[in-house]
């Protein structure tokens, strides 16, 4: 990738603006966690791995800027853990990175670095184990793999979770056809997913959401990988809306539907995706479009970012330590 | 309405262009029925209904112009039938109106005003069917109702089918509020839904595609009501893309699932959804929105116009004529 996601560079945050994309690549130097609050909250920065990297480096902007002993320290770190609700990711991060407080603002950035490095690791180690269980569960032949919003290098540090799994197929020349969904309202499949893919150099076709289920019921992919904002103890998964619709898709025609998610996601104090706060992001996303009305003036709409997909439609969870076969009877 | 969808005035076939709204009500007088091919294509008009009508008047245009006995009206009749291929109602109403070939374009054009006549009634007969289903399905309540693409006036006559169920509803006082979907690619939905419901004084809150399936799972709606491009003899039933998910997601919650379309949408010559051939629109409308690049350049895609939902996930069918309780075994 020419810009990497997410950077710490010179006492400030690089972030590669992901609103703009894929027309215009700019990268956002962020020095205070007033604007990195910011950043995550219009979606800047995304994907639950990646804002847990930014949150753990809100915690330095905001110890640099206030000291580790200050209101103003924990007011910013409480606006950083809540600047998005579902993912589980954020607030862990900035917890953890908060918990070095104490021994102040260079060992808060080394554990940082540390948790950047280890969503590193994380999604080489998705990847391999990922692309493992689709060959052994469709066969070792090209696999034509359908997914819904980004969950590649964007969505983590490089690589990423659902997205990893299908470059890993790719890298070993085992990927037939990625079929991503474009996922409104903000259409990170159709903008960021398709620019991945790209310049990885794999083979792919962009569906509207709603074709995912249809699609699947006439044959067109053989697995379906998603991400998780939040994987909850019995295995439910909160995910960006519209990975419900193609869990039913796939479990009504037989194709293996595939959580891909570091164990960091994992919420083991949720028992279950019933009691998953589900935040609405308000009508202005989906009356509109980059701008342009859709809608008449005055329309209202019910805005959910995620959905939760049972644990009874999910064949596997794939984190970076293991695979999950809850097809089989197996518990986290 | 202020302008009606389709009409015959003076020896033109006045259409509101439908891919302006609703932002822009220009009526377009179409005298060629090459440019009324061209407008159905580009889905100035729409709704199987609707372009049934237009194709009846398609035919006048024809044999005004040709003559009836003329190879070049035998051109136009055929391309009038073939200009989009999943409705079977165009064909058949286009058929209908040139069986009176013979007698001439007068006669012809008496045929065409009273398909029209019959549309504009069984719209009527639909709306008061369907609402009194809903009451005895849901109990005597304000109806939370849940709806796809664009079923009303602007998809028929007046009224139309799915949201004139809808619209007797809220004359009724049952009706609590109008779940439309926004339908990508072309937010028939967003657009032209939103703006029906607004001119008819109902409650509404818009949703993007895949928000309905888990708005199901989570007790928002108390019916799913759909439209329907081709009723096959066994009732699986072809509609816009997405009509299958939330068939799934009504399914799932135990919501009642019902198409509401005229007769003239059944066609017991498709034994079965299998084999009704879906309209691949090519991947402009998906990579792009409203002529604003989404995707980047080069970008492929596969664009289903229309999906299949199986009889098993339908809980009944509502014509002009009758209610079809699939959900009792029984049958068309």
């Amino acid at each position: 990738m020419p810009n990497p996601t997410i950077e710490w560079s010179d006492g400030t945050v690089r972030l590669l603006d992901q609103t703009l994309l894929p027309h215009t690549e700019k990268v956002l130097a962020i020095t205070t966690p007033e604007e990195l609050v910011d950043a995550i909250k219009r979606l800047a920065v995304r994907g639950a791995p990646a804002i847990g990297v930014a949150g753990a480096y809100g915690v330095v902007l905001a110890a640099r800027r206030y000291g580790t002993e200050s209101p103003e320290f924990e007011a910013a770190v409480s606006k950083l853990r809540t600047a998005r609700p579902t993912a589980v990711n954020l607030a862990r991060m900035v917890d953890r990175a908060a918990s070095f407080a104490a021994e102040g603002p260079d060992r808060i950035l080394e554990e940082a670095e540390k948790i950047r490095r280890e969503e590193l690791e994380a999604s080489l180690a998705m990847g391999q184990l990922g692309a493992d269980l689709v060959l052994h569960l469709v066969g070792d032949r090209p696999i034509r793999a359908m997914t819904i919003c980004n969950t590649g290098g964007l969505a983590t540090v490089e690589r990423g979770t659902a997205l990893a799994v299908i470059q890993t197929l790719h890298e070993r020349g085992r990927l037939a056809e990625a079929l991503p969904l474009e996922t409104r309202p903000l259409l990170q499949g159709g903008r960021l997913t398709t620019w991945e893919l790209q310049k990885m150099g794999a083979p792919f076709r962009l569906l509207v959401d709603s074709a995912g289920p249809f699609l699947l019921s006439r044959g067109h992919a053989d697995v379906v990988l998603i991400g998780a904002d939040r994987v909850a103890a019995n295995g439910d998964t909160a995910n960006k809306i519209g990975s419900y619709s193609l869990a039913l898709g796939a479990a009504r025609a037989g194709v293996p539907f595939i959580v891909v998610a570091p164990e960091s996601s994992i919420d083991l104090d949720t028992p279950s995706g019933d009691v998953i706060e589900i935040e609405d992001r308000g009508p202005t996303e989906v009356v509109g479009f980059n701008g342009t009305p859709i809608a008449p003036p005055g329309t209202l709409a019910i805005n959910p970012a995620f959905d939760v997909t049972p644990v009874d439609l999910i064949t596997a969870l794939v984190t970076e330590k293991r695979v999950v076969r809850f097809d089989r009877g197996e518990k986290i």
